[in-house]
């Protein structure tokens, strides 16, 4: 790891914030010891919290922010009245240079919104897009776009896939990510138009980027690919449905123990077994949504999370600076301008 | 229950057709004992399977198809040259009058095809959707269109309240179901603009229709509400991300279970319970997929279905034919065309 990462944080953003950012900033310190934080938030509020958070306060820079952006608040109207706020001070300190990337659990739409408007995106990728970590039978799939872009083109997809695989190689450390395009069916005469397309551009142009083709939902559990690539509207039905999914049977299987003396003591005797259960589909093991495709590392962090996952989502920040996420994007992108055309022939 | 119920079987769509179909027709009749078949298939498979079935041979007519619908036909190719199949033959016998509904666990894109092209849409309704069941915290939710459409608009999406509201109040027998648009929010604001039109046609309009607004992933497992309303694209992928994210949670279960003896004890003890849950989880339970806005009643079985699953699917066409679903289909139509338009000002 180098030895300069600053990342600026959105103190403010969150269910439970400040508290959760500077204990996750405590706990994020064991893991990464040279990070640096720029605190954008309350000033004597992040002061009363460092002070009793001495490890914390030694790694972390407090930077006064008069504002803070609400959950609710509709994103046209933070980019009008939001240059204030902790996130948009924030997500400004990676534009000036003061830090290398962002991380914030706040308001989604206004992190994205705000992240293009100051950081714009990268060369050559025409909308960024939103992607996070999946459980899967097989391990972690990565899958992107989360939400970002409700109407996509082929074009869109196609960047999600460049976007995703360098995304998955460094997160997940996998040399050479399988990538599938989600659709309603695995036959390449299936789906929309954009589907279609997007398979055919990456089956015929990219023969670097290992593509498997056409993967369905059952394929998201399975892990049958690394990354799966999507539009925004489906990609955030699919990731709310795992979600959901997960929670209704996780209660069928608690109201299940409690139906009768037998099962709870079998309960109880599984119980460890079970908390290993637990513990693999935890949600802030899979926590921080990375915004891929910006001059700029943004990480966005569950609203609902406490410091353990919020230390997550600022360790995958991390993680990118520490890698020259952006770098390889730029990389793979140059590769897919040099791709070779049809071979002319000479005039004679 | 009238005593006319005639249905007509693909006796050769399915992994296991005919057996199945043959075993699935023992189980119905005890259910639905009025209840009359005619199979179509290969009459010498199918005489030998009655031999052995004299309960299902009493309520059954052996119709002979030459031919049947392979899984992987493509729909094109089962429309130029499909007519002698076991499908076709049994839609037809829906078409001609001498049955009043048809199921079939063969390929699903033929058997919305060649019901599209023999049965018609209903008039008024622009595309036939697909809806099925899914378990939910609070029961049951049906939700609708799972792949007929990939690309809908907000006519289509308003079509499909319609008729998924009808659907719900005849299988799962509530009264004044809650219809909801699955979105990547639940605020007005978000979302493609199908779904934002469709919400506000929905609004205005069917005042009689109990329109709770936009969805997220998250409500079909909850079951927020008892009708979830979606485009083929992102209904076929939810449905499958359900699907793939039970496996899962199972596999995970069952190595939680075997890691350790306590475990294993555990496990044995819980059995009784654990089997309840696979029970409330089971997907024969929720199997029979049903073709809305066709003349006639079109109910898809899975393909890997066995014969109990078979005759659930039976089970949800007799429940239609007996309550005239698409009678009361156009009935909701009709008050939508009656719908008052803004008053206007006699001219003196």
């Amino acid at each position: 790891m180098s030895d300069e990462v600053v990342l600026a944080l959105d103190a403010m953003g969150g269910d439970s914030a400040p508290d959760m950012v500077i204990e996750g900033v405590a706990i994020v310190r064991q893991r990464f010891p040279k990070a640096r934080f720029l605190l954008f938030g309350d000033e004597v509020r992040l002061k009363e919290l460092l002070a009793k958070h001495p490890d914390a306060a030694e790694v972390s820079t407090i930077r006064h922010a008069p504002d803070a952006v609400s959950g609710d608040a509709r994103p046209s109207q933070v980019l009008r009245t939001g240059r204030k706020s902790s996130m948009w001070m924030a997500i400004d300190a990676v534009a000036k240079g003061e830090a290398q990337g962002v991380v914030s659990a706040g308001n989604t739409g206004a992190l994205m919104a705000v992240s293009k408007f100051v950081l714009r995106t990268v060369p050559g990728i025409d909308r960024p897009a939103i992607a996070g970590l999946f459980p899967s039978q097989r391990g972690e799939t990565v899958m992107l776009d989360l939400g970002a872009n409700v109407d996509c083109n082929a074009n869109n997809l196609v960047e999600f896939a460049i976007m995703g695989e360098v995304f998955c190689r460094i997160v997940l450390g996998i040399e050479r990510p399988s990538v599938g395009i989600l659709n309603v069916g695995s036959e390449d005469l299936k789906g929309n138009s954009a589907v279609k397309t997007a398979h055919s551009i990456l089956k015929s142009h990219h023969m670097q980027l290992s593509f498997h083709g056409f993967v369905e939902g059952t394929d998201i559990g399975a892990g049958t690919v690394d990354v799966i690539v999507t539009d925004g509207f489906t990609g955030n039905v699919a990731l709310k449905t795992v979600e959901g999914t997960a929670k209704m049977f996780s209660r069928f299987l608690k109201e299940s123990f409690s139906h009768s003396l037998l099962a709870k003591i079998g309960y109880l005797l599984s119980r460890p077994a079970l908390e290993r259960l637990k513990h693999r589909a935890d949600p802030r093991r899979y926590n921080g949504a990375m915004f891929l495709g910006l001059n700029g590392i943004t990480v966005k962090s569950h609203g609902g999370t406490d410091a353990l996952g919020f230390a997550n989502a600022v360790g995958v920040a991390i993680d990118l600076v520490c890698q020259n996420f952006n770098d390889k994007i730029k990389e793979e992108l140059a590769h897919l301008a040099e791709e070779p055309v049809a071979p002319q022939v000479a005039s004679l």
